[in-house]
């Protein structure tokens, strides 16, 4: 295993009886708040109404951002920046899934940075992060685990780039996990979700030189409980067995510990990138779409005991050959996704063959020229899983 | 699941390349220390000289305890105290395994409190904990996870007690967790020691309402490293594989996570810490013991899912029917103790029948008369499962 460093300070509040413990967590650091929402989703199931509810019988004051869109922008930072300045904010609250997070995040870093706040993500212009608001957060989507990280995920259509950055500083303070709050999410996000969740997961799990078997077999729980309660969640919204134990992998698969001791490169996340970048789709449905593929372009007999390990922990395979169980893993995938309702060929998602040389080329200019992982790949490797996701 | 709060601020450093950093942890706190530590095998093993340098190397004051004893005494936390006060450390460094490391608990604790420091344990004389001493500790040990909770057992040997009690003041600052250093350890307290790790790890995993899915899963993950790896610690001491996958499961096994969102009455640690007090025999030794005998006296219809899903996932039994599955899983897991070399009768650690229902009475006057628990249970069936382990 691999020396490391673990430290994951952030307070979870799970359940349905927290709502009120925010004003108090947030009040330990002053009593102005930038709430940061999306869409207004959270204004039709009851959740603004908790949540604002709670901030103002706290004695909060509340300024709100509103509109932060899935593959959040960088413009969306920069009003939030603005608004935090004027009314000066003491904490920044983010109430939504991933991408309101991550939007959170770089407005809590840019808030003390002069200058542009795409600097942050880009690392240019000097830019370096030495102090930040803090920042809380009401998870309403089981997704990215933005709740208990530290990174952030930041697109800029003018350059057509979506890039991750992080520091421990815009880690929340806190997060509050309320299962009931992803009740009304539509099974298309629940798709998704799950799928980033599975993604996170497999990212982290896929590794040739491999030591740390008790991180894997908590990936493999993470894994068996996004197949165990992923079709439950889609067939009845409502229940909470199964929003809470995806919600909670959903954390885990993210949140510092798997990855423990591991190689930590990913493989899949920057060729997605490059897909939400160009076309803005949902990153899960792009992740699904990928991963079944990848495993097939880098499928020899080096990694084939691994991809037949998931196989036989997570989907139950009886078959012992193991390049014929590392086979039928990636079928059971690539199954198991198309069976939870994810289109699982870009074309169905509106990705035809026009622009994916670009994509290849922006996405090893965006690795450095090599994406390191499971199997080291070169642009022409990306070209051809992306072909073979047709 | 039920609702929790889940909050760990712990910072881990994993690995052999790490006594460098605790100086600049602890001089955040102060410049003199506390440190302390056993009977002395860390004088032999080298622990001792790298640690104690590191601390000197950057410019700290260290005043020492040694001497803290497996069931660690109040005596050893009475004599801490006064050097703590005496010297006016700042921060507590406890380089060793459990029993240390909760004796140093108490010291922290002890240190603001102005009368004995049993009453802390024992929440007597309306002893209450408001501040503690910043704690760290440096594992030598793989077993009680006392290196990231809050928890503490301590033995008062005047009243033939030994009884838990924790606060959130006294959970370490940071764990430097170096598996190399628990390659001396002994066959026997290797042994020990992956029973302990079990013992917490099914402790929390036997529940019979449940539906932490992912948290049982994990749970499985801790229990089938122990079984993978106990082995392999035992026949080769040096095998860093083998020590840093069960030195990161025993910090998980009692961590607060795997526990989430489930009922957490224990069963075996109450009726375990009447034969440590009574007998002073290794705990680990004690709770391998009476598990098995335990879990044969819950089996029934009601239980048998949750002993048989162990048996299939942690032993990779194959048996189709619940009852015998269960009964072959409380066999796998008392052949698998046998096995690492634990006496499995209490006859062999030194205790006859003499003393049974003295301990079975103590048993229930420490437990308020009920041990709640995956079957709530009875002075009688205590005495039972005693008799059943002579």
């Amino acid at each position: 295993m691999k020396d490391f460093i673990y430290h994951n300070p952030t307070k979870i509040f799970f359940g349905t009886d927290h709502a009120h413990r925010i004003a108090e967590e947030i009040k330990t650091y002053g009593d102005s708040v930038l709430m940061v929402y999306g869409g207004g989703s959270i204004k039709t199931n009851g959740v603004y109404d908790d949540i604002k509810g709670a901030l103002l019988d706290g004695g909060l004051t509340v300024t709100e951002l509103s509109g932060v869109q899935p593959n959040p922008r960088v413009a969306s930072a920069r009003e939030g920046i603005r608004l935090a300045r004027d009314n000066q904010v003491d904490f920044v609250l983010a109430v939504g899934g991933g991408s309101v997070i991550d939007c959170a995040k770089l407005i809590c870093a840019g808030f003390y940075y002069d200058g542009d706040p795409w600097n942050i993500v880009t690392k240019g212009h000097g830019a370096k992060v030495e102090r930040a608001l803090p920042l809380g957060s009401v998870l309403t989507l089981s997704a990215t685990g933005s709740e208990m990280d530290s990174g952030s995920v930041i697109t800029n259509p003018d350059t057509q780039e979506k890039l991750g950055w992080g520091t421990p500083l815009v880690q929340p303070k806190f997060s509050l996990l309320n299962p009931a709050y992803t009740n009304s999410v539509n099974p298309w996000h629940t798709a998704a979700g799950l799928a980033d969740i599975m993604s996170h997961t497999m990212e982290n799990y896929f590794t040739v030189y491999d030591d740390a078997f008790m991180q894997d077999s908590f990936a493999e729980g993470i894994l068996k409980t996004c197949v165990h309660y992923g079709p439950v969640a889609l067939q009845e919204p409502d229940n909470y067995e199964a929003r809470s134990n995806i919600m909670w992998a959903g954390t885990w698969a993210i949140n510092g510990l798997i990855d423990t001791g591991k190689p930590t490169a990913w493989s899949v996340h920057p060729m997605e990138h490059e897909l939400s970048a160009f076309y803005d789709i949902t990153h899960g449905v792009g992740l699904a779409i990928l991963t079944p593929r990848w495993l097939r372009h880098v499928l020899d007999e080096t990694t084939a005991p691994k991809i037949a390990r998931m196989g036989r922990q997570v989907f139950g395979l009886v078959e012992s050959d193991t390049m014929k169980a590392a086979d039928a893993a990636i079928d059971a995938l690539y199954h198991f996704f198309e069976s939870i309702g994810i289109p699982m060929h870009l074309k169905d998602v509106g990705i035809d063959d026009t622009q994916l040389e670009a994509m290849a080329a922006a996405c090893l200019v965006h690795t450095k020229g090599t994406i390191h992982g499971f199997v080291d790949m070169n642009e022409e490797d990306v070209l051809e899983i992306y072909k073979a996701c047709l």
